[in-house]
């Protein structure tokens, strides 16, 4: 029998009495500090209960805390016993706050230095020593000791990303890496992220949800030569001839001693994105560190020709899945049958899987009826999934990893009768949608800088919404990948062809509901200005899905945005009519004819 | 007989090798570090013969250097011998770039550490330093010892600031600052922002052009208590019951006794606008730096009721002045007569002294004819003022320091015929105004967030601009001032009622024509979104003169820009209309008439 959450706390604070350890921090992450990991390294929910993709659970001898974000106030209360965790606000209270108002110096407080990264530790160690705590990196996480049923590590095999989806073989990635590590002064770089790896090494994997990688850490030479620590069962035998020249593959544990064996040299390192642990141990042993930001971040964003071309064809796809699942539910919608959001999510996933590309979902989709849609981040699975209602708005964020590209979108959908209000606000909304969707700019524009674009209308009538208004997105890697961004916080990378974003503006009405429409676009030098005095780069539309048009107020759009959607919607339709027959062919006939 | 340029650097040169100096490093900036200083200060041009806003010398033994930004590669050939000087560029070759290439290790740089930012002065010394050259901070200037025909420091009486102009009293200043300084941890601030010394004690002055201030340096305590160091046969004799409990005059001379006997206590200084010297002194002699912004400027930067009722009954003065000022210069050009720069900014002027309360400009005027408008910071007095031509653009950029507020405006004007470019350009950089203008914007907002509203019709058609959009004005202090701004460059500070701020997008065409249009307002919580889900703001106007009709090409005008621009006409003829008869009225009416 497993044990209980109780037996769990009392095991570990056993443990942490013998290591003379007052308080232990356990987040959510894994060594690896994505946003999804295997099963295997699901401490957090090992040891609370909890499910959410982000928080941390700090455990003391007298009492246990669970810190969650805003998203996640109602599901700590389903998921986690308050009579064992208390609940604290990751922003109203940071970690490091919590345990100076709690610990009575001097104690120590204990880590999982893989769990987090260089920058946290660093700045957290500062801030409990100025209060007399000491933070220590312990050399085994207890919950590991103490974890007996734990699920083994994934063991499927690694894909062989073939030259032609990929664009550059991963030799000509390693030696143009290689160069920016030079430059930078190092002669090595430590690669964490693991997209940045399957990237690197034209390499996918199905290690963990959503992110089709393979789990392990690189450190590549600004020769280009690579050493990859990972799983080597997962490797097929023809691995040296498909990742070229320069490449050597390790088992994942002789990292330490291949960290430690870098005495002397130049280690870059992007202590934001990194672990502590594997930073602490090559400077331990005399690397000389370089904080940089991740080497291939930027490379990787610009996506190449042939990466392009399979992030186009793979929308083209999904667009046509999509639109045959908003065809089907509107057939269901006038034919009076309701169906709940697990229902739905998964009957829209039916249609992306009749793509033999398909891999899995690029991110948990967000299929929300009602009030529950005004809840940016909200997640069916965590509750009762709510049965869809006549005359409401369902929000519908999914995407999809395809061998060759990543898709997400999300449309807002008039299930049945909508008021004069919801149409107003999603009339604001797609404006602010359009005209960022229209931006021209210079070159060297960042992403900070055309956000207001988005929010504009919203503004004019005293509305906004908390969230960023765009993201980068990965070539069948993360949907989520960086350095670019269009959102209000600073963010100094300018926009570069290439670069794939989301144009994802909203609107939530707490309790009531929630709208957000977004297409992934691409930046592009401009093709209309030509030879103009500055540079100007443009965004060229990915996503394939109309727009529902039964939400409009038609009044609050200009004659330039009415064009601009009918014009969209006459590319929805070249892209999708000829695949499509009988009701589904009438259904898109409708649904991008032109306003 | 004063001496040549040639035997001012052969006395430093003796200088700097009885030091044993290799090289010496003379910025524009003066100990108080801003943008004017008084004549006896003027050390760079004394020593090289330069007269811009910016730039640095560096004597050494066998050669010197004059570096300059972008505005002055034409100005320094015309006013710096090259037999003498090199010519530099600051942007290609930073300060410290050049002196590693030039210099050999191990060398010496000697600075006047008063004369930059600690900032500057820690960055350099590190940058000199890994390339085995010390900086070495000078006990005295050699320029000073040099200077033997150098001018008197000013010795204009302070003017006591009444209490009903500043709105606020000192003693309330000095408070409110003081429990910012208190919640920063430091026990006393320095003070060395001219205009944040003169707004603190509710003092003016007339020290140096274009800043109303008195010259001298501040130490203000937690409490609220203030030492003030300058030139006490300035202050009159009933100042201690103007400026109120708690404040102490010393001659300037003593700051240097009081900053030692700071040993062992906090001291806020901000080590981006305050000198190296004085905060190297204090730290030598025991008291701790804390670095933060100048807490009086965003206090300072937020006008009170009072403050506000200045600005905008100086800007209704100021207003009428330049539209009679307008009214002329078109009948001048009607009757064919034309002028040249220097006269015209003349000119301008004269209408302005006729007001009272006016003190002088807050700038140096740029009068700009035809293509000489391309150049940014154009200044007809750094060389033959042209005539304006017929059938051209002229631009005006000039403002006034009044007793009750600051002005800053620019008009680009049509003399004669224009061109269908012209009017396009001007109709663009228009309709960027006007967005920035109508812009609401929610609590939080800053104004890079803003600054592409400005920018993007210019954009739509591949132009742009290269400086700022928006920047915050002082009352009655300095028309630059921080900390708030709108531009494409980082800037953390939300924008917040009673700032004022410039709109001032521009176009500028190399060697054919300038435009720029500006007008000052001021930020407020908006007037008709109220109760609105977030507190929304917006900008009121200040600024009261005709734009320019002949210049719009209309069929380019939204039906809302051109209700926008028909009700600011509207209000600058309610502003002036019963002040002016005859043919001023006639030009104001039709000027002012609706599109």
């Amino acid at each position: 029998m497993p044990l209980s959450i109780a037996d769990k706390l009392g095991t570990i604070r056993q443990a942490l009495a013998k290591l003379n350890i007052d308080a232990f921090i356990q987040p959510r992450a894994d060594e690896y500090l994505g946003e999804y990991v295997p099963k295997a390294n699901e401490r957090l929910k090992w040891l609370t209960g909890f499910t959410g993709s982000a928080g941390a659970a700090v455990v003391m001898a007298q009492r246990a805390a669970i810190f969650i974000d805003g998203r996640y106030t109602v599901q700590v209360r389903q998921q986690v016993d308050a009579s064992l965790f208390e609940y604290q606000s990751l922003t109203d209270l940071p970690l490091a706050d919590y345990l100076i108002q709690t610990l009575t110096a001097p104690s120590r407080v204990g880590v999982d230095a893989r769990l987090h990264t260089l920058a946290w530790y660093q700045q957290t160690q500062g801030q409990l020593a100025k209060a007399g705590i000491e933070l220590v990196a312990l050399t085994t996480n207890p919950i590991d000791d103490a974890w007996l049923e734990r699920p083994a590590m994934p063991s499927s095999p690694a894909i062989l990303f073939s030259d032609e989806l990929a664009g550059n073989t991963s030799l000509e990635k390693r030696e143009l890496v290689g160069a920016k590590i030079n430059k930078a002064g190092a002669q090595v770089a430590l690669i964490t992220a693991l997209d940045s790896c399957a990237w690197l090494l034209n390499l996918r994997g199905r290690d963990i949800p959503c992110l089709p990688v393979l789990l392990g850490t690189g450190l590549l030479s600004a020769n280009g030569n690579m050493r990859f620590f990972t799983d080597l069962t997962k490797l097929p035998s023809n691995i040296i001839s498909h990742v070229g020249a320069g490449v050597e593959f390790y088992p994942e544990q002789q990292l330490h001693e291949h960290l430690i064996a870098l005495n002397g040299q130049r280690l870059l390192a992007d202590s934001h994105s990194a672990n502590a642990a594997s930073q602490l141990t090559a400077e331990l042993a005399g690397a000389k560190l370089i904080d940089a930001m991740d080497p291939v971040a930027l490379i990787k964003a610009c996506k190449n020709p042939q990466e392009l071309a399979g992030m186009r064809a793979s929308h083209v796809r999904d667009g046509l899945a999509v639109s045959r699942f908003l065809a089907w539910l509107d057939s269901e919608v006038a034919a009076g049958r309701l169906y709940d959001e697990a229902q739905l999510a998964d009957k829209l996933e039916s249609f992306r899987k009749l793509d033999s590309q398909y891999l899995e979902p690029s991110f948990d989709t967000i299929s929300a009826a009602g009030s529950n849609a005004a809840m940016c981040h909200y997640n069916h699975l965590n509750g009762t999934p709510a049965t869809v209602p006549i005359n409401s708005l369902y929000l519908v964020d999914s995407g999809a990893q395809y061998l060759d590209g990543t898709t997400d979108v999300t449309r807002t959908i008039a299930i049945g009768d909508v008021s004069a209000e919801h149409k107003q606000m999603v009339t604001l909304v797609l404006k602010g949608h359009i005209a960022l969707d229209q931006a021209k700019f210079p070159k060297g524009t960042t992403g900070q800088q055309l956000d207001i674009l988005a929010r504009q209308y919203l503004w004019q009538y005293g509305y906004d919404y908390d969230h960023g208004t765009g993201h980068g997105v990965g070539h069948c890697l993360s949907v989520h990948e960086g350095p670019q961004r269009i959102g209000k916080n600073t963010n100094a990378t300018p926009l570069m062809p290439g670069m794939v974003l989301s144009n994802e503006p909203g609107y939530y009405r707490d309790g009531q509901f929630g709208i957000r429409i977004e297409n992934l676009v691409v930046v592009q030098e401009s093709e209309t200005l030509q030879g103009t005095e500055r540079t100007m780069y443009e965004f060229a539309p990915l996503t394939l899905i109309p727009i529902d048009k039964r939400l409009l107020q038609t009044s609050l759009l200009t004659s330039s945005e009415i064009t601009w959607l009918n014009h969209y919607h006459a590319k929805v339709f070249a892209a999708h009519a000829s695949h499509l027959t009988g009701a589904e062919l009438s259904w898109l006939t409708a649904a991008t004819s032109p306003l």
